[in-house]
């Protein structure tokens, strides 16, 4: 298994293409294959959602995707779902395809009409763009960008010889649950819908609903990941698995550090835990909390935050058994073993402070309960957040 | 029923003193009388919060209180609870009580031994400050002070001529299950402890359990309740608890405006829930949300983020029958009514921005779905809260 450059274009069958000339934005991909998705748990659902969501179910295949940044299409009832409507056939005309195999997805602002006149007259200028090359991929991964300071996209190549890429967008309002996060995934393996919504579901449950930015969760989030077949390859299912587990855990890391403001990557592993609820409520908790997060920005060796985070998470815990770490790099710090604080001298704090300096900070939480562990990935808490969000719509 | 002057000692057999040199602080508390608790749901518990909950249960009575501030005397293992007993032994001598019939409190940074030598020493002074008028209640009121930047103190006489009076502290680490929020509440009322306690956790549950200011629960927060008897009046439960809701629900206000940082209070009043756990849930997702909370401190009219706070609270709800309103005084706008955006023009959301700009604002959310409602407090998020807490224990 290895890295490769090109994004989603990486995969056979793949073209896309993107603009973003202002806030508004639009990404189009070509690509024909079985297919699979995950949605937002939210009660409020966006209309492209279940637009696409209904398609998805009744055929299990995709030709092609558009996605517009800048609006949300969400609370905007039946004209969102015309809207939503409207948007698939655009592009189902453009590519000569059935609107019905066209996936739809915005993100952006909620509660205000998309305007579908600014998508028709600018979706040629993103037809044009499209290809088949690592740029035409980076293209459609800036178009789908709001908040975001990154483009975000990722491709491996396996042992058997299938390659997986994809791209993807969130920062803010990024949660366990999905925040407005969307990730679009491609692969040129042979996999009926079926097989691939199961590795889709179990890849986002270990990835992308591992993120937490600010514990918010959006009407808008999907992942979609279309199999276009053309490496003739059926790969066993569990090396498959493996191979979408990594390309969406390095899209859920990137899409963690790139949290609004972010400075510096938190990984919170878990182990030790009774069962794996357990474990993904525990780590989720540590890096959801706003003390946590703005300690770690500060610098402020404040560890106590992070037990009593485990403590309110809704997990079987006991504050006798719980030991707990930081590290970053080859650096470690053993702060607590078994309920016992180790040592909270001015250079053990100090050593904690250092640590906390790195761009990713690794914090070790071990429950004494069990044998599951889970891995959950947030940001630091720091004016920037504030500045952005204090000043979205405006 | 009035609010009268002198905090807990407008209520007869109290007497109260405080001192606060620095990050540490004493409060001391005489008061005589059948009591109760409500304690931290948090799993980390701090040894103060053992000990009392212990002895609470045991005699159903307290004579007296002492609190702390600067350390939380918490995950401090079988040091921290010998530390606490301390504490108790230390003012049950200077008051020639039964140290069984003492509360013990601590707020401050978890997993750091309490400095004991520190509160033997500086104790004398705190029992000097006592006394029975309005300054001595202040005196305590400030002494529990962490992060907290008022002192928070109610009194109320009711029509039978009870009082009830109390002092808070909170302030950051504020949630639902109460988070580093330490309540005193005295009423000379005769009210044995069994129906205090039955009365003390329903104005809880209305009241400090629906303040947020972070989404964070500490191991420390209590709410210690002491019926003196002095007013030699038994009065009806139904009145009692009318009285001690509004003590409470005022304490939970001042505690949420104080919310780190913050510069106003918000108000996030759900009608038409289906069950008041619905309620609830919605009222504080609401409060919770750190892109609603940053966006009213911007005065950015993104109404769109509390539709999207309601979806992922969990309760039951249909985006078809959601209604939204912003008021502030007596200015009102409606945004939605039943799913339907009414009007979100610039005149609109010049309004909206215009009633954000006040100290108090009001988000009104009625879900369609019921009958039940629910009001919770909090703040909004500001640069001030992420330099608190990126500096709190250096």
């Amino acid at each position: 298994m290895k890295f490769i450059e090109g994004g989603i274009c990486a995969v056979k069958g793949v073209r896309a293409g993107g603009i973003k000339p202002g806030k508004m934005g639009i990404a189009v991909i070509q690509a024909e294959g079985s297919a699979a998705g995950v949605f937002t748990r939210n009660k409020v659902i966006a209309a492209p959602l279940m637009l696409t969501r209904e398609r998805l179910a009744k055929t299990g295949r995709l030709s092609g995707v558009i996605v517009n940044s800048g609006n949300a299409n969400a609370f905007t009832g039946e004209q969102g779902m015309a809207d939503a409507r409207t948007m698939a056939s655009l592009l189902a005309r453009k590519l000569g395809v059935d609107e019905e195999l066209i996936g739809v997805s915005s993100t952006g602002v909620v509660g205000r009409k998309l305007d579908t006149d600014w998508i028709s007259s600018h979706l040629q200028e993103a037809m044009d763009s499209m290809g088949k090359d690592a740029a035409a991929s980076m293209r459609a991964a800036r178009a789908i960008m709001t908040t975001d300071t990154i483009p975000k996209e990722i491709a491996i190549e396996m042992e058997s010889g299938i390659r997986i890429g994809g791209i993807a967008k969130g920062s803010g309002m990024i949660e366990p649950n999905m925040g407005t996060m969307l990730a679009f995934i491609y692969t040129d393996a042979q996999i009926p819908s079926k097989e691939l919504q199961s590795c889709l579901t179990t890849a986002v449950d270990k990835s992308f609903n591992m993120v937490v930015v600010d514990g918010d969760t959006s009407c808008n989030d999907m992942a979609l990941l279309t199999a276009t077949g053309s490496s003739g390859i059926s790969p066993g299912i569990a090396d498959f698995q493996s191979g979408l587990d990594l390309v969406l855990t390095e899209l859920a890391k990137m899409i963690a550090v790139d949290g609004e403001g972010a400075t510096k990557l938190i990984e919170s592993k878990v182990t030790g835990a009774a069962t794996i609820e357990d474990a993904r409520l525990v780590a989720k908790s540590i890096v959801r909390s706003p003390l946590v997060k703005s300690a770690i920005f500060g610098k402020d060796p404040n560890w106590g935050r992070i037990v009593v985070a485990a403590g309110y998470s809704g997990a079987n815990m006991d504050q006798t058994k719980i030991s707990l770490s930081f590290s970053a790099g080859s650096e470690v710090v053993e702060l607590v073993r078994s309920g016992k604080v180790l040592r909270n001298d001015e250079e053990t704090l100090s050593r904690l402070k250092s640590i906390m300096g790195n761009d990713e900070v690794c914090i070790i939480t071990d429950l004494g309960m069990g044998h599951e562990s889970a891995t959950a990935w947030g940001c630091d808490l720091t004016y920037d957040y504030v500045r952005i969000n204090a000043d979205y719509t405006t």
